[in-house]
């Protein structure tokens, strides 16, 4: 039963935020529709409950696992889930997923997915959200995480296909990224996108079991050589290359234990920092985005964007001096012919 | 002699522009100047020039050379330089130079650099710009391609410092990105930023030489597994490794022959749709920047910025509530309390 204290929007709005405090699971589900929605009165709604809920937020690990198709991550996140429940943690899984924006499937869009963790009760998993615009994926998300913290969730998994779309977005809304690789038919490492590897805090290679278990120790063994060439993120961090099976449930606790060891070595100010610097860097990509969106959305603006580019790819135009043309358009002055 | 045709600012635009396409050396260099500065008649003279030239533009190999200091790339440079004159090339050499905007020193202050290959009539190499805006170097140098290539340059390469700050400005610019690196102490390559070994198309190990030619080979067989676990960034490039000795003249031939092998691979339609997709980027990137720069500059903005950021580093506002309250403030609306 939820209280109602009649206060109508308000009240409903902090009604919502203290169900969700309470770790009321449906309300968490409703306050992360409402702050997925793009409607205006939604967005504003959003706003005050998050307004309301920060000061509960930022007590979880915040990961993201990335993983291409085939390399077992559903099964490696529900295995790596109940194992923090039986730990006595409450993890909760969100999804970026910008395939099935395209019609590629999505990555939660099966139902009997991560079933067991779904059931558990210290456990939170959201599917996909529907309706998204690509900037506002990542923003979502990041608000969503916030959601999971004031729920009281203190492991939020946020997780991406690995086909490079997101990643970055993601590994600028957690304080560790995690690859998940697999041993596949000789060529399935190739999948994995430039720009994804170096993202790596960790890097856990799956199936390690059965006849694929000599090939995932050649592969750790060649990510391990791969990162070594790479300067770490943070001079406090090397990242690590572990083995695991979650067929198996093999090295789910040294998985734990390297995500434990990261936040020692990094040290909560370095995490508050980092943290500190996600937010501004988030808030001028917001600012950003939205300032071009509505560029874009300019009759006036977006008709001489077209005519540029087309110039643009023909050679006819810098871009320089396109960008100043359209800078003027922008600001209503006679755009100088480019 | 130049000859002026009375006509004033233009007359001297299109003095400057056909100077430049008769390859005179010191018309290039003022031109570069030109497109170098900041100030807003000279913007406008620029645009100018570049719009007389741009027939004449993008019929160079346009190349990044990337490498931290100790590789040799001076070096390595000036050889090339030299090789690809003597086979009846003109090279032009460009730096991207972040660090003396620090005060660490710029790359190509020292006068004797590549003393030889700046005498040689059929290379032009210039020194790094002067006063520097982060943004604003990409572009200058962006544009200065296009005046070494309207001046009959037909290899122009981009030279960066390679700790990280302009190696994604410049792969953004060229057709082929060329990494080098060289043996050294131990854990010299550790020095490598993460991110830029993934935009490598061709990665050379310089100083294949004398005691340090069995680590050469050493460091080019990792960094081949490296770059094998990477997915190619062009289904018809896989990024190769190189050994060279700039210091003997050795394995020069190799890297141009790679760099040819790379512009067939590629095929003349890919380039010009990278190009075109690198132009449409550039324009967007530079509107986006100036929009942002002019933002930054007014007084009423600024001043809530600096108390966002505050209340976003301690936690108090959300990085969406706080963008919201920005785009308010640029609308000249009554900003909402975040």
């Amino acid at each position: 039963m939820s209280k109602n204290d009649g206060s109508g929007e308000d009240g409903a709005g902090e009604d919502l935020a203290e169900r969700v405090v309470a770790g009321d699971r449906r309300a968490l589900a409703r306050a992360i529709t409402l702050v997925e929605s793009t409607r205006a009165d939604h967005r504003a709604e959003s706003r005050e409950l998050l307004a309301a809920l920060l000061p509960r937020t930022g007590g979880a690990a915040r990961l993201g696992v990335s993983g291409a198709p085939g390399v077992g991550k559903s099964t490696f996140i529900e295995c790596f889930g109940l194992y923090l429940v039986e730990q006595g943690h409450r993890p909760a899984v969100l999804a970026v997923d910008p395939s099935s924006a395209r019609g590629g499937g999505s990555i939660l869009g099966d139902k009997t997915r991560m079933a067991e963790l779904a059931r558990a009760p210290a456990a939170f998993i959201r599917p996909s959200p529907t309706g998204r615009a690509r900037g506002g994926v990542a923003r979502r998300t990041a608000e969503a995480v916030l959601l999971c913290e004031a729920a009281g969730f203190d492991v939020v998994i946020v997780e991406t296909v690995g086909v490079g779309q997101s990643e970055t977005a993601v590994a600028e809304m957690v304080d560790m990224f995690l690859l998940l690789l697999a041993p596949g038919a000789g060529d399935e490492l190739q999948g994995i996108k430039r720009g994804i590897v170096e993202l790596a805090d960790l890097v856990v290679v799956n199936k390690d079991d059965g006849d694929l278990a000599q090939a995932a120790r050649r592969v750790a063994a060649e990510y391990q050589g791969a990162l070594g060439l790479l300067r770490p993120l943070s001079p406090r961090w090397t990242p690590r290359v572990l083995l695991a099976s979650a067929l198996e449930g093999k090295g789910i606790d040294a998985v734990w234990r390297a995500i434990a060891d990261f936040r020692d070595a990094l040290g909560g100010d370095e995490i508050v920092s980092r943290r500190a610097g996600q937010a501004r860097a988030w808030m001028w990509r917001e600012v950003g985005e939205s300032l071009m969106e509505e560029l874009r959305g300019e009759r006036r603006v977006a008709n001489l964007v077209a005519e540029l580019e087309t110039r643009l790819a023909a050679g006819e135009v810098t871009p320089g001096a396109a960008a100043e043309a359209l800078r003027a358009a922008i600001h209503g002055e006679r755009a100088p012919a480019p």
